[in-house]
């Protein structure tokens, strides 16, 4: 009954496969091998366009390189407030960034209104030099409260964005989980909508580290060699980390693996309903969040459930509750469905 | 043929058979799992003291991280003027030290003479707040040019650099290529001879992407766990990155691993010497540097060979030839050696 | 009529003369002269006791290097969402901090209540590395709003944050202003209730261009010359800064200069109530703060009246008005007053 | 007999009622008012071309802010070893480029040579991304040692600087005593020979603190504004700072205090070298550079004296003398270089 995160969970099998095949003999390092080569084409083939990717281990990593990458020292990047990059990353995109400020923005079910981000564009309306510049919106893919922005979304908010000059960032850790919900395509979802930059997770989605920052112009791409160098995220055995994103976008495993994610989520989620335990938010990706009795936490955690318990101002839970935050994965199993859901009966 | 670099290399078999071990079950992210704590345990018996470790997963991170750690922003580290960290980390260390300063000190076969560093620490004498403080040294161990310091001669520049208040960092991308070349221990080439914080390195040596931060006293440890944070360093399936180098350390893999691999390097350089092709520093450690004539450069680049060619100032080259680097590791096999020889007699 | 800032108003006449004065002959640069060791013991009896003081040109490197002093880059520092440091300073404090971030926390009358403080802490909780490290307070004295903490409110403070291991801030440009106010010593809205370090601003109070840091613990400003020197805020001339902060202190010139101002902005207010238009926050320092209509606005501006219109969300201000920030200062002369509430009735 | 430094001097005589004569009145701060407009135009006079203009009030902040403006974080900025951004200002480039290198390259007499810049251009072949990116060239202009540039001489820099498509940045706290000496226009020292950037120092000129970053091509002048204001350097009062700058290049004042202290350095070297104390360096700006026997350096120090001795890499100097650097000014009399040589004979 593991539903603490989709990074708790192993590699599956398919990328570890490519692991130990991509363990024969040389390779030049620092992606000069032909593993790495084919990584890139194959995303340009995913976008439905030339693209600039970089694979970088973490997904803090591929974050804060692509926020310093679109935006300057004295920038400003609008965000959830609730999002990541703004409160698990210990400061990441303002070290990569050189000083710039992350702005918390509310917004239910973890996605930001378009008249929310309106009003943050009129606060920094220009009083330059002494207020930062309005510089870039990061939106997260599916959302850290487990829901998804539609394609008509994504695009209102990057068209009042880009109307401004802002760079917008999609920081997809669970990219893969909104693409088979809305049954769409990744083109649509990024830079169709208009999305400059992609942080591209597979790691939760089942590899073993692997990130790729997508840069849709490949033009803009200048320079982030040397941003990823010097960050120390340039793997000497790069083989490694593009032989795992091959897998993971092999026959469209890592679409199968969300797909699985999501459907353990809606499984947990219609059961835990039927037993009076509605979810807080919709379930649209692999996350469900519900109020769990205190008792029922504690018997829970004793039976040996494992998950987080999180805290956020934009709910207003019963008292004697506690908000559980309930991950699936591509390795969660019906039977751990079926065991937490009979404890909660 | 390929004498590349030791991150040509594939993983060592063990190692790779330790990830897909661990590929089992759910585990904590972020380090919170069991083969990380064996790993933190591990390294204090390697030393014969509680040290402080941090897993990263690239020789970058470790040194930048390592040196950010032990100097200020207004700090100066001396190292050697090729050393990695001067001119292969595209200003890692000056990235995440906030601005700190490399001061490349001259050297003859990759080493500082402790004379140089005297002159180094004459030279930052105390003119504050204008000058920046002489704050760190760093030594490569084994060096660039596959030399090795002896005991006695790290404990020579630390006692200088403690005297004036300096942390040392000892770089040990290829620490264990050192220790079987002067069957020391690991303790003995680093604390008891006064270094402070080292980068423990494991990928050249058969790992595929995993490097310790060795802080010996712990009570300096204190906020190193937010600067790997914060620099994208801290892998979510941590346990992958621990089991690479608990297989390294499990049963001295590693010191035999570095033995093979200066076995091959001596080998090579007595068959290369015996050819007339004599190396142009001691072959200590795992790397061979000769003056090839151009035209068996190319001769050996046409047969398949794979080396880089380096440029050194502190050198001076018979014309018409070019300074090759041949990197032995782990994988070389006597057959590599041979075919290779026998070109160039 | 010109209530635009503080800082549009000339050089008060003793500190003009003071800097005439000190245009004598030779000194030794960058602060070995004698007019820098006067002030550096003036500030320790303007305290009552021995502090580390620190003397640059503007109150942004006063307040971005006194920040990055107490906080680390990992760091948050709780401020007023709508400080001078948060919207005003163009991102210096992160810049100086290393990427430190500022919290902004809301509050009526530009004043952080215990309550927000203990909200925002027990948010940042401790889920390190994740989360960044609680690590600062900044307070304004007088605030942006023109209101004034109390000695006991600053200590109430103070105690919730050192209990949390945190150091407070205060940033006094406007620290004359309140003092006088208050009746109270330099000592007891500081040191005494518990500030850590002070921005103690001259320039807003009649000075060219002074500012002091104030370390209240000598043993804690280690390195603080080094973040000056590296800032570029070490003036090589820097008698003239010293001269400047001298006469300032001279003969409580400060508390002179700052009564006038406070007295002035009392009389606007008191009259402008008169006319209908009473102040939206308490006046207790040299700013007023009135709901003006916009035709009277007009009106106003059309006259010759200068003064910025700001916006703020903690207030719900009439249809059809502005929100005036009408600035009084040691320069402030009665006719500007009447002359402008006269346009007013 | 004050030859420490220029800046030991007071301020000239004309800027100081400069100062005094714009103390009248409100102006708005930071820039907007007249005196600074004023300053700005007239610089695109002195330079013949429309040029962006930023004031600062330190040398250190014109210099790092200018080199941040044209190197990247992963840049690297070639310079003389002994160059006052080298060691004089405890990092502060390094600080503001986030993190850039200094290389500094060793030449005679403070210049760097066109073949020194071309090894070095050479051995920042373009490795990326593993090297840094050769950036930029800084030189100084009068140098550290008191010699000139020719016009030909930056020229030729500047070309194989550019062809490589660094960036040139000109240092010229002294560039005044340059120009005077050169009889040459400011044009032709700086844009027209090829300079992107230049440091305009008034300060040890005989302003009290003003300094201009001149950007010669406006276009490339965008954000600078956001760079000075988060460096703290953006005055408030600024009429303050623009004063100084305008009354130092009113009726060629500058010119003229240059050419006085220029004649003096030329009267002092005279008269040393009559009395077998040649200069070391030939003596082409304010700077002498001798070689006293440690008894006259005694015997002059007792007879109050103020200069400094400093070590230089690049000179043998004779057994029991020491390096003293003599700074002529404005303010440098007659009577004090009559006293000076008389103690030396």
């Amino acid at each position: 009954m593991n539903f603490a995160s989709d990074n708790a969970a192993p590699v599956a099998q398919p990328i570890l496969d490519a692991i130990v095949r991509a363990d024969a003999g040389y390779a030049l390092g620092y992606g000069a091998d032909d593993w790495t080569k084919g990584v890139e084409r194959r995303l340009s083939d995913v976008f439905e366009r030339e693209v600039a990717a970089f694979l970088v281990p973490t997904g803090t990593a591929a974050n804060a390189l692509a926020l310093a990458h679109v935006a300057p020292p004295w920038g400003v990047v609008f965000c959830h407030a609730e999002s990541h990059i703004a409160i698990d990353e210990c400061g990441a995109p303002e070290f990569f960034g050189g000083g710039l400020k992350l702005a918390g923005l509310p917004g239910g079910a973890g996605k930001i209104a378009p008249d929310t981000l309106k009003s943050a564009l009129a606060f920094y309306g220009g009083h330059s030099p002494h207020q930062m510049l309005a510089a870039a919106l990061s939106i997260t893919q599916a959302t850290e409260a487990g829901t998804i922005y539609r394609a008509e979304e994504i695009a209102a908010l990057c068209a009042m964005a880009h109307a401004r000059s802002l760079n917008v960032h999609m920081d997809g850790a669970r990219f893969a989980n909104a693409l088979v919900r809305l049954n769409a395509t990744p083109a649509q979802l990024t830079w169709q909508a208009g999305i400059d930059a992609l942080s591209f997770g597979a790691t939760k989605g089942g590899a073993m580290a692997a990130e790729a920052v997508v840069i849709f112009d490949p033009a803009r791409a200048a320079s982030f060699a040397e941003r990823r160098k010097r960050g120390g995220h340039l793997l000497s055995k790069h083989r490694f980390l593009a032989a795992q994103f091959a897998a993971y976008l092999d026959g469209d495993l890592w679409l199968d693996l969300a797909r699985h994610a999501n459907i353990m989520a809606d499984r947990l989620a219609r059961e835990l309903a039927a037993t009076d335990l509605p979810p807080l938010w919709p379930v649209e990706a692999n996350l469900v969040f519900v109020a769990l009795p205190r008792a029922l936490d504690a018997k829970l955690k004793a039976a040996g459930a494992s998950y987080y318990v999180r805290s956020s101002e934009a709910l207003c839970l019963p008292a004697d509750t506690v908000l559980a935050r309930l991950v699936t994965s591509f390795a969660t199993q019906n039977e751990d469905i079926e065991r937490f859901v009979n404890l909660c009966k």
